[in-house]
């Protein structure tokens, strides 16, 4: 009996990882320190032909080196998803429902999902794992989020990386956090799935708003006092949306994970929010990036849920005057300044 | 009775400024803006000489005009405290006994005391109101502190800035922080002297923290789970040492204040802790900068005063250790590194 269990540990736990971007490559990159099999669909087709190729992902952390024993790369979602235990989506939010819809409830059937993503699904304002509970009878008990206060491109480098496994089954957090942990990257397991989920969705709103403040040139002081009142917006839109009184906003997978994003010159939220208190219209910004801002999307999806709970929101508010309302950055932040202290 | 209130609102309140650095220049730029008399005592008579003939000081923000018929500069202390409302303390912590010791309880008698430095009194291990208090009798109605997310730079570029008064007593915090409020600095009172105080002091400490694993070579990832235990940390010192059920750590006057000094570049902890991160003795970093890092006397405090209370503090326990007991920076990060999450 021993020896079975013995055996059956060394097995490599299959993953499938879907998206092709630098979180997901970071997360490949961790997953394959430890004994793990990594199938990865990526969207393009010469993207996987290259991978194949060269061990490297060409357009996101390509100085991370793959491990070809333990990473392969598919172009049909329906092969990566075989015979996994793990379907790790990493695609932004706003094309996931596109990205997986030629997917039924049988390719999630008794798999573990772990949503990398943060963001909301559009329209239907959903956090990601529940759009996937609904789309695909997935249990909460076989979901979790990968939160954490990490640059992938400082995993590309091992600097030291923490990261929050959120999951309501303890045992789905625990398993999955053991397959990341390595030298430079310590997990930890907690049990507030929707809460965690709900600040990575804001926190990316918030370093939009950041980079809204620096481009109409705010300072450090005022992006402290920012960042402190947007804990206090996350603290009364969680109370109010999912309340939870063991929730400790201090910790690394809350606080943390907004301070990594709001402090960062590198997010693309920010970055979007820069250009746009430096005076870009949000179409030109967004063509000149030619990326996505989780931010913009979410934004929205977290301004209409809070028109059924009414909290007292005013960062959130001011980010969604200027990108959906038209509103001139300087009178709507000139508004917030009043508001903050 | 109107036509008296009126008069006595228009009369100039008289306050006294102590100490000559950036903090203290920039406080009384902001007071200036209002309707103030302000007396400020320099320790060095050329300080002096040179701010009655250019209305700048000579050595810190030296590009920010001061008004001359607002501000005047005082060599002997007692000229500087005679007849005035307020007392602001802004030299140094470990300063403070000696620049103070000719002075007696009459000196503070019916006068408020606001502390604008954040250390604590050496070798006694007292917050500076708590010493002034014991010192010269100042009830603590008429103590508090300026607290916030500022740093002096920006004030002098008039950038907006918010600051956290705290005081037991509403009405002396309330007015203290009218005389603040001008265009691009907002006040706010609170009620949290001593807890306020504290994350003052231990912020420092954390933003040396900060310096050392910076220049350890750690980044951006390990710094933001720093912070946020950090703020676990502070959160469980003053609920031991000083609770407080209405005490809210979001609020800019903590959390704000550490996040401004923790992600300067500019603060002088920081820039202490990377020299020693990168292997500078204590002596020769200190000898190198020439200046005062209030958190190398803080921790020391700290770490004493909670020998009495038993709180898990790691990262106060790592600087502690570091600094006074001749541990490798690199050890103590490495036991560090893997107790947070």
């Amino acid at each position: 009996m021993t020896d079975i269990i013995e055996i059956k540990k060394k097995l490599p736990t299959q993953i499938a990882v879907l998206g092709g971007g630098s979180w997901a490559t970071a997360i490949i990159k961790i997953l394959s320190e430890n004994n793990v099999k990594i199938k990865w669909w990526l969207r393009r087709k010469t993207d996987v032909d290259f991978i194949k190729k060269y061990n490297h992902n060409p357009s996101y952390l390509t100085d991370a080196p793959l491990n070809p024993r333990k990473v392969k790369a598919y172009h049909k979602m329906n092969d990566a998803l075989n015979g996994v235990e793990y379907i790790i989506l990493a695609v932004p939010a706003a094309f996931v429902p596109d990205a997986l819809k030629n997917l039924n409830r049988r390719h999630f059937q008794d798999k573990r999902v772990v949503s990398a993503i943060k963001g909301m699904i559009p329209n239907e304002n959903l956090l990601v794992t529940d759009w996937i509970e609904k789309e695909f009878g997935v249990p909460q008990t076989n979901l979790c989020v990968i939160a954490g206060p990490c640059h992938a491109e400082e995993v590309a480098l091992e600097k030291q990386s923490y990261l929050t496994i959120a999951s309501p089954s303890k045992a789905c957090a625990e398993d999955f956090a053991s397959l990341l942990n390595c030298r430079y990257l310590q997990a930890h397991a907690i049990l507030d799935l929707y809460g965690v989920e709900y600040c990575a969705v804001i926190k990316n709103i918030i370093a939009l708003a950041c980079g809204i403040t620096h481009g109409l040139g705010y300072g450090d002081n005022f992006q402290a006092v920012m960042v402190s009142n947007a804990m206090q917006e996350i603290h009364r839109f969680l109370d109010a949306v999912y309340p939870e009184t063991k929730r400790d906003l201090h910790s690394s997978g809350y606080l943390g994970d907004l301070l990594v994003t709001a402090y960062s010159q590198f997010s693309r939220n920010r970055t979007f929010g820069n250009m746009i208190g430096r005076g870009y219209s949000v179409k030109s910004a967004q063509m000149e990036m030619n990326m996505v801002a989780e931010g913009y999307y979410a934004v929205k999806s977290i301004h209409q849920i809070n028109e059924r709970y009414g909290v007292e929101m005013p960062i959130i508010k001011a980010v969604y005057n200027i990108l959906y309302e038209k509103a001139a950055p300087t009178s709507e932040i000139g508004i917030l300044k009043d508001y903050l202290k």
